[in-house]
């Protein structure tokens, strides 16, 4: 832990640097592994799941009666908590659905633009000791909001061969098409190209391991886009003194126990709360069953004291964290002043793990001070953009010879030909219809 | 020229493929001089101006007089030209600002999604022979829309060291915060990272040649956010014998003029279209400066032949083209069945070049098959998304025991302690406030 008071403008960039990592021969083996599957296809995956996971699989697709007959696997109170978040998921990206939108910006010249589903989406969900059911309703959701028509899922079997029942239950509730068992690097290979079972999708999104974003780097720079470049997870802590320091270290603790590598920032105008919320997390860290992990993360957290609240919030925006949680008594008048963030959480009773969860925003987010430029997962996401346009003739005489000015201007002669043709059409009133026999 | 009739589904793939390019030297040559560019600075961009255009520079920056002085060098039906495309671009870039959605998720839980403007912007226009101050509009526009504070244009100078008047013109109009006499992959590179004159920027827009779109990959797997993977513009013209085979002709050639390795196609129902185009093509041909390009760009030209408009639009949702024009009676209907295309222009008097220049559609968009999963520059391009979410103590309560179970089900103790500290205080009804003294 470092506590930093006052810290100068000049130390921002130092305080706000993430851990580097160095890549290249990731990157390569990464390249070999994609390339293996991509052609050897099924026989290759089944291959890896073998030498990497230790698993004999036959069949690479998870059998329909086994996604639909998930539920009855599951505690009848768990099944009833993921209901209870999909309402939540569902209606807060229903509403982030955007609507088509046309508009004449001159007489005759009327453009639109509509959203349309990416057609085809693969979501890779990671495996790990516990089931991240979460992160399927935060994906599979938003997809079949937009219309997707087919929603792949890759996720890595247990040491059985099995997928949990959490995860086959959110995946069946939210009109997953298919569920694979195949995990990794192969799996994003599968997805990004196709194999004899695996439809080759448009789109991957999904968190995972440094092999499985090194899988998704090198799909994206081979055209198949993905929804966010991935680094370790991260928090940012406003807090005051209105806000118990046991509410702040739980907080802070809840993001150390991602991962080793997890970041954990505490900002504040009272340097008293750092003292107060440090005696608290190491009350708190005798609770964790991942102690270990916390406490690894825990070494490199910052706890900076700022003098007034506007330098605290531009170190913010500077810093731009995936999560930002604003537990003081200003927290609306600070919430004015995010401009770059993945997701906010405002007031004392609005804890980062309610939107892991189930408060109805998503937990995909930019991490790395990507929230610069890139946004969290949206509906929006699982949808493109498609521009339309349509000139009437009279629309043409007013535009057509703006179009063929500038097109001279740029000296592109067949552009300035394309209106000419046109208007000389509408000029000499002649008939457009030149095979009347074949119409 | 190929032209094909009835394809069989098997043969689409081919059908819909795209040059590939081998770009392992690229990759080095413009990893080396963007690693310069982070080393040495101003210093080293002077030097590859000197280098690569032969050109000496003094300073980077264009001052500011000359970009507000621009207008009196232009030809004043430009300017007026200018000012049209500007409002039509205007006009429909405004309508398409999102705005911020809330909504209660559950009683006590307030979920909302407001849009913010990427705080700075790169604008990169490439040079060559002609003034491309059209993409200057459709960058520029949309990024001061959005409210981007900082708006950073790079561009080659010519060989006098000026940049030409209709540039600086279009970049007054649109606000654009600074611009500097720099192109290449040395123009990314500072733009990425920062130099002594130029501001590091936090997203990067606009086409140019493949060492500049190698260097915005480049810069993007270093975590700079870019709009577009790029690639040869394309046009595919779908027709009937409604539409006189000289407007096709000038169509398919405005796309072929712009680059040898421009791709054309043309699709129809109607076998003898296609002869009548090609005489059209060969007479307007010789009107072209620019000819040679198109000739070469036509050699790969396609035209194809389905038996029914349903065949048809999936071989055009396939292809994916980035500009679409349907010029056929039933235009309206085959609009309706576009899934995957950058834009799309309907009917006889609707160019490509109207939207490529001043209707209002953007003109930068998604090549190479992307439009399945990319969309066109817009305004939400220059825009990211914070989701914000604030519980009252009744909605945490309701909330809690479900987020409680659910981070227990994925095994996060600390998650699950940050909603159980929080509801002891409730049920407990503790006082909040721990150091009234401070507070």
């Amino acid at each position: 832990m470092e506590i930093i008071i006052n810290p100068f403008i000049e130390e921002w960039e130092q305080l706000c640097s993430r851990p580097l990592f160095e890549n290249r021969k990731l990157e390569n083996d990464v390249r070999s592994i994609m390339e293996a599957v991509h052609q050897g296809g099924d026989k290759v995956l089944k291959e890896y799941t073998r030498k990497f996971d230790g698993i004999e699989i036959d069949d690479l697709r998870i059998p329909e009666e086994e996604i639909t007959g998930a539920a009855d696997f599951l505690d009848v109170r768990l099944r009833n908590a993921i209901d209870m978040a999909y309402k939540n998921i569902e209606t807060f990206h229903a509403a982030q659905k955007p609507s088509e939108i046309t508009v004449t910006t001159m007489p005759g010249v009327e453009c639109s633009m509509r959203y349309l589903p990416v057609e085809r989406v693969g979501l890779y969900i990671p495996g790990g000791t516990a089931p991240l059911f979460s992160t399927v309703l935060m994906l599979a959701i938003p997809a079949r909001i937009a219309g997707c028509k087919e929603i792949v899922l890759c996720t890595p079997p247990d040491p059985s061969g099995k997928i949990h029942p959490a995860i086959l239950y959110a995946a069946h509730r939210s009109s997953v098409t298919s569920v694979f068992r195949i995990g990794g690097a192969q799996a994003i290979a599968a997805m990004a190209r196709g194999t004899e079972s695996i439809p080759k999708v448009d789109k991957i999104f999904g968190p995972g391991n440094q092999w499985v974003t090194m899988a998704k780097q090198l799909a994206a720079s081979s055209g198949v886009s993905i929804d966010l470049p991935a680094g370790p997870s991260e928090v940012a802590v406003i807090a005051d003194s209105s806000v118990p320091p046991e509410f702040i270290a739980a907080d802070l603790l809840s993001q150390a126990e991602h991962g080793a590598d997890s970041q954990v920032m505490l900002l504040t105008t009272n340097e008293k709360i750092i003292e107060a919320v440090i005696v608290e997390i190491e009350r708190l860290l005798n609770k964790l069953p991942r102690r270990d992990i916390a406490e690894k993360s825990l070494k490199f957290c910052r706890m900076i004291v700022f003098r007034e609240y506007d330098t605290l919030m531009n170190f913010v925006n500077t810093y731009a964290p995936e999560h930002l949680i604003i537990a003081t008594t200003n927290h609306r008048e600070l919430s004015g002043k995010v401009m770059n963030a993945g997701s906010v959480f405002l007031g004392n009773y609005t804890p980062e793990s309610a939107g892991d969860y189930a408060s109805g925003t998503n937990h995909t987010l930019p991490t790395n001070g990507f929230a610069r430029a890139w946004s969290g997962v949206g509906t929006a996401d699982f949808m493109k953009r498609i521009s339309f346009q349509e000139i009437t003739p009279e629309g043409l005489q007013s535009l057509g010879p703006v179009v063929e000015f500038m097109a001279q201007a740029e000296e592109l002669e067949a552009h300035r030909q394309a209106v000419k043709v046109r208007l000389d059409y509408l000029v000499n009133k002649k008939n457009l219809s030149w095979d009347q026999s074949i119409h």
